[in-house]
Order: structure tokens, then sequence, then C-alpha cells
């Protein structure tokens, strides 16, 4: 069985591309459409009634490419949106927090794990309760970092200030003496130097984008629904804002040049 | 002659209310609809056509409210989009840089005016544009410091981030031996302390905010358009996303409570 229909993603904008990435990597035969809704960016300051409005308009907009399965790369949409628009839509949604959860929970020996994220993301709780649900007794530390995105977007990814800023943000997970840290924004794996600098070496940093990009492999391939096909696949990005910074922002993200980017909105 | 209507404001969010809190001091007697895009904030970071579709959207919502002067409180908008605004609609539209540009023209002695705003406000170098009209010999340095909006809406208004990422975007304007700064962005206002220290305290700091206060009064006065109504003024706000945040920065922003706000979009 094989099933040639491309794989959605969106995000709120460019992080989503870490998953396209990781999931390209793992699946190099499948085809991809991205969407990323740059003109309406960020949603992790945003209340949970906006984003899951914006996040159904991202699915329709995917199920009109007739996608095969919807993954939900950013963490803000996984944490307050995703239950419903699993109850919302037919096709199989995917997000990244259940993936980055149960990869930190098999990590941890000290049963201590510590979360970052948006303030969104942080408020949910998701992270935390998702551990939970694999293993109650792993205690949770969690921080928002709202300046991380800010600071990526704007290429400032080492120096004094954002040294400053993420030891500031992670000390009280220092404090919390946790052995595992979620990366719970797609933004973040781009400050992972600094990020571990801050926590110190013996400190696992997890990487959401790589776990859900598995999680995707498992699903197709026990519904049978891998692409089998032998020519290049292709890869389509849309974004709702005009698509030039996309691209030059895109080319960080991918380590590779991006070409086919459509505006749409 | 008294013209009843309230006058409009929009933003991108929550900073224009320091335009708003200027009207208000200004003219008191005036009632006010403000309508802040909390949904899609911020607009500094996205593209000319996308800044311009919003904000025709927020004039219309403006406009079914029967006001009688629509002020663009968003730098990012006057920058890009008032010119378009003005030929959309019949109702007078004002915007920031204007009577910023004026106000930096007649403070500055040495002829060195530095401006800085997002990077979208300084792309369109519309403020050097502006103030070159009121005098050509005018030298004009400029910098955007696209984290000043999110260590305001952190809260972080001082302390050493906040000091060093204010010293590394104004070197260059101190090099350039201004005398004289606009602070081209609604948020700026409140790190104008952290601005004043970086800059030096000769420097003359312009808040747009009140400016455009002066600019509103005078239209309507010479349109015989002022509110000459003896009972209280009403201020009206909306945003389009959930309303609690905002109340909570409103606050900080207006010094005052603030209990109108509704929902929309």
């Amino acid at each position: 069985m094989s099933d040639k229909r491309p794989i959605g993603i969106f995000d709120s904008g460019v992080g989503g591309l870490t998953v396209a990435r990781e999931i390209q990597k793992l699946l190099p035969g499948e085809d991809m459409v991205y969407f990323g809704d740059t003109a309406r960016v960020p949603y992790g300051t945003k209340s949970r009634e906006t984003i899951t409005k914006f996040s159904v308009e991202n699915v329709e907009f995917l199920m009109r490419k007739d996608v095969k399965l919807v993954v939900v790369a950013c963490n803000t949409v996984s944490a307050l949106s995703l239950d419903f628009l699993k109850r919302c839509f037919r096709v199989p949604i995917i997000g990244v927090i259940g993936p980055g959860a149960k990869a930190a929970a098999r990590s941890t020996i000290s049963k201590r794990v510590g979360v970052i994220g948006t303030n969104a993301t942080i408020a949910s709780r998701s992270y935390e309760k998702a551990i939970k649900k694999v293993d109650p007794g792993i205690l949770v530390a969690s921080a928002g970092c709202p300046l991380f995105v800010p600071l990526v977007e704007e290429g400032w990814l080492k120096g004094s200030v954002t040294d400053a800023v993420a030891s500031i943000y992670l000390a009280p997970l220092k404090a919390a003496r946790i052995d595992t840290l979620i990366m719970g924004c797609t933004h973040y794996p781009l400050l992972r130097k600094v990020i571990q600098e801050a926590m110190g070496r013996n400190v696992i940093l997890i990487d959401s984008a790589k776990e859900v990009a598995k999680e995707a492999e498992m699903i197709l391939s026990s519904a049978g629904a891998l692409n089998s096909q032998s020519r290049r696949s292709r890869q389509h990005f849309f974004v709702s804002d005009e698509p030039s910074r996309f691209l030059k922002v895109a080319e960080r993200f991918l380590k590779r040049r991006v070409t086919c980017v459509k505006s749409v909105g």
C-alpha cells in the first residue's frame, strides 16, 4: 500500500520549519505542504479562542491541498488547540507536545524535567499533563521565555544579551535541579548552545521536532500510508504575509535554498 | 458649531493607548473609540501589503462607529499605509509621523536628528522624508530597535538586559552626534529613562503621542468640530483578541482603570 498525498504542516510562522526539516530527513520520500501564518504571527502571546480560530483556518487550508496527515508544528497550537482540531477534522492530526513529553519521560533519570516555551504554552500546563500521564512521579518545572523568539528573529543567537536573558529565565529551572529540559517552542533549538551553557552540560535538551517526525513515521507506516514513489519528493511552502522575509529566514532554518513560496490570504 | 461624534483611534495593539491618553488630556470633552488589533499584533515585522490590508479593516470598523476623525496611533501604519488610507476614505485621517517629524525639526539646533522605530518604520524612511520636507538641511540617522517592543511587553522597563539592548541599538545614533531623537514607536516612551540614559541627558526625546494630540486639536478646532458637550466624555475600547491581557496592560499605559472593553472579529 502507498499513499502519495502530501503531509501537511503548519506553524504560526517560520519556526515550524525545524519540524519540516526533521520530517524530510526521516521520510525523504514524502511530499510536503507547509503553511506559515506569517501575517498573524506570533500566536504565543494570544488567547486560546484566537489561536484556535486561526488554527482551524490553517487546517482548512491544508485540507484543500489534500494532505493525508496534519502536523501541528507550533507548540502553542499543540498546547491549546490540538484537542479541538482533532474533534473537528477527520484527517489524522498530530502535535509536538505528546512526542516531546514522551521523549523527556524516557530521558530523565532523576525524575525532574524542565519545560520552556511561550507564555501561552506554559500557562496551558500541557507538557506537564502529558509527562504526568506517562509517569505521575516525575516532577515538572516550567518557565515562559517570551524574549527567546524575538531574540532568534533578530538573529541574536549568541552574545552577552542573549546569555543574560537565558540565565534570568532559566535560573528557576537550574534551582529545580532538572536533568532533562524540553525546548517547547520551535525557535528554541536555534538557541541550543546558549541554553546548554546556562543549564550546564549534564542537562539533556529535548527537541520536539525530532520526536514528532518519529511519530509521523509511525502513524503513516502503521496505516500503510507511506509514500513509495521513486521520483524526488516535492515541498511546497505557503505563507500569509509577503514571502521575501520568510524565504530569508527559511534558509537559516532548513539549511538549504527554498524557492516554492506562495503568498495566500 | 459642535460635532458630538467620537474621535476614532486605532493601533496594532495596546501601544496606541499612549496616544489616546494624550488626546484625552488635551481634549477632555471628546468621546473616543479605540481599536487595538491584538489578535494580529505586531505589525512592525510584516509587509506593507499586509499592514495596509489590516489597516483598511480597522478604519472600516471605526467608520461603523461613526467617528469624525481617525487617528492612526501606530507608527508602522502611519509610515507605510497612511497615504493609501487617506486616498481610500473620506473621513479625515492623521498619523503620528508628520507631527513627530515637525516637532523634531523645531527642536534640533545642531540639525542632526535621530529616529528609532520598528524595522518596517525605519525601512520606509517615512520620518526622514517628513523631516527633510520641513528642512532639507537636517541630517537624519535612524535605527530599528525590534527588541524594544517585546521588552516593554515583558515589563522589563529597566535593568541590565534592557540597558545593554539600548546601548547596542543606540550606539550608531550616539556616534552620529544627534541632539534630538524621535521615539518612533508607541511603546518606546515606556523606555524613556533607559533611552535617555543611553543617549545622554542633552539629547531631547520626542514623543509623537503628544504631537499628534495637538494636530487632532488643530484639525477639529479649525473645522469647528470640537465637542462642546457638558456631560462627561466617554471612552470605548475594542480589541480583536480576548480582552483580559489588554485590560492589564491598558492600565499600565493609561495610568487609570479601564472597563469598557469588547472583543470583536
